[in-house]
């Protein structure tokens, strides 16, 4: 392109100035467009993912995969958004809980509920077994679909974060949007595999991260068919029927999708199997886990103690596996999004 | 375009005679490859089809649908393909015992093996409750996903249908793969939504349809994630986790899908509840009943008699639901793809 302009241009004097200057600034706008990652620091986690999807998407390259195989799966709580000081989607529940007590008195007689209300997770915990998913379904079941969405919206656009002060929906991880847009860029089809509720994602992982809600796969409960009046709805009732986590991630991979994934990106040892199932005996495959390092940025909570931590089996198994991990801290140019300045004139 | 060509070219003579023949033959040929529907009669279906796709495909309309809404539902057993003598997965049982009695000298003294072995549909609906799940799970648990995929893919190599000699892969039936061509090509986006097995037809949509397997909804049970030695597997265990049919249809669209879809295809009462699901209080939408008339080509079984007929209250409410009902007999030129014959030179 470049040497075909050279060559009928001709340029001489101004004009030949004039004409390096054009392609000097078309060459570096293709190159700033084309720059994969902005917010990663060149770092080899950074690199492993270009190689991968370079390698596989690259036509006559020996690992290229067909369109229809690009399947990319994403944990969603500490891999695409955070998950401290509680899984957001346990804050619904909190707030929830708060905006309806004035309806429900007998909840003060509730021992889960007070400490759900009163913020204590361990005392949710301690009021005794089942308890939280007593509190799941006081907050998601016993509404129609519709009603439950209209729910989850309100929340988004009122609640904001107890440490960060945005909505919810503001606080993605940059570094992994940027993943998103490359793999879609490059024929990957994302799909989001969470142990949250299916729901409860749906509302927002479009506008999120661009998801639509075919492809984000998470927990669920029963749902009943009805035609109330001479109207069609669909009633959330009590019950859990997939827990999509640990060993349930390759099961809903395979109800959802009916297909073994390409890449895996995870946080916790929650993602193991998803991981194991995407890539082990399976080339050309890839693995991620974002390890939560970053204390001033973000929270850094994950490994420590081996006893209580939440990445500890998976990032053991790494190495051996061939999974990248990601250091946060060191890995990351920024954790979220820049807040919109107000512009001011 | 037509006048732009003959104010350039003002062809006189000979010149203006070729002239109006290629545009003539251009035209042709575009009326020939824009011609939709090919094997339908001009019909009252024909056109609610032609006209569905038309006012919510063309922009400006205030009817048009954005592309993420385009959803739209099938049924698979007498909407896709036949379901007579038997659905194609029961004689895909009855085949597999068939092959595998000889392992299982213990069968010969199980009635409902034994009625299903000597083609007996209601010796196996006598032999008691649970019988007919029992014959799924003798041949579709306890073994990985794999070796099911396997199974299946050599009984479609070498299975013909007992009435039509062809392989079941070759018995979809023409007028709706080019019903699902004509959605395609207008940015929607097909799902089976089947009483099927979810496992039983991912081995084949996609070659006999072109839909992915993750967009084939079905029925399914219970899977189980392990590491066997090294190797990540999913075993098919016994039972079912969703009957996706009837009421069920609903609530596997909700939670494969997560949106209502805008049009939807069925031929049983089995479909009523999708076909609601989709079409009231919901416009623009559709909704299509095959009704199954066609005794010479096909088989006329669905409507009559009422006490047993598979196709009674949705036909009944089809006029008040605005359902667009065919009459196989009348509005299909052909059922299936024509066989392909053998080349001679």
């Amino acid at each position: 392109m470049r040497s075909e302009a050279r060559s009928i241009v001709r340029p001489r004097g101004m004009w030949r100035g004039l004409a390096v200057l054009v392609v000097g600034v078309g060459f570096l706008s293709q190159a700033t467009a084309a720059e994969p990652l902005p917010s990663w620091h060149d770092s080899p986690a950074r690199t492993a993912i270009l190689e991968f999807v370079e390698r596989t998407t690259t036509p006559g390259s020996p690992d290229f995969l067909e369109p229809a195989a690009r399947i990319a799966v994403f944990d969603n709580d500490g891999t695409l958004w955070p998950e401290t000081p509680l899984p957001f989607q346990a804050q619904f529940v909190v707030d929830e809980l708060k905006r309806l007590e004035g309806d429900h008195p007998e909840w003060k007689e509730n021992a889960a509920i007070s400490a759900a209300l009163a913020g204590d997770v361990t005392g949710v915990l301690r009021s005794g077994p089942g308890q939280g998913m007593m509190l799941l379904e006081a907050t998601h079941a016993g509404m129609t679909v519709d009603e439950f969405n209209d729910r989850v919206r309100r929340w988004l656009d009122t609640a904001r974060h107890p440490v960060w002060n945005r909505p919810y929906s503001d606080l993605a991880y940059q570094p992994m949007l940027e993943v998103l847009d490359l793999l879609r860029d490059h024929g990957f089809a994302p799909y989001i595999v969470s142990g949250g509720g299916a729901d409860f994602m749906r509302v927002w992982a479009e506008e999120v991260y661009g998801i639509p809600p075919s492809q984000v796969i998470g927990s669920y409960g029963k749902v009943r068919y009805e035609l109330r009046g001479d109207k069609p709805v669909l009633v959330k009732e009590g019950g859990i029927e997939l827990i999509d986590d640990r060993e349930g991630k390759p099961v809903g991979i395979h109800r959802f999708i009916g297909r073994r994934p390409v890449a895996c990106f995870g946080n916790s040892d929650g993602d193991q199997a998803m991981l194991e199932w995407t890539t082990i005996g399976h080339p050309p495959s890839f693995g991620l886990i974002v390890h939560h390092t970053d204390a001033v940025r973000e929270s850094a909570y994950d490994a420590h103690p081996p006893a209580t931590g939440t990445l500890v089996t998976a990032l053991e198994a790494a190495p051996r596996r061939g999974w990248i991990v990601v250091d946060m801290a060191r890995d990351w140019k920024v954790v979220f999004k820049p807040v919109a300045e107000p512009t001011e004139r």
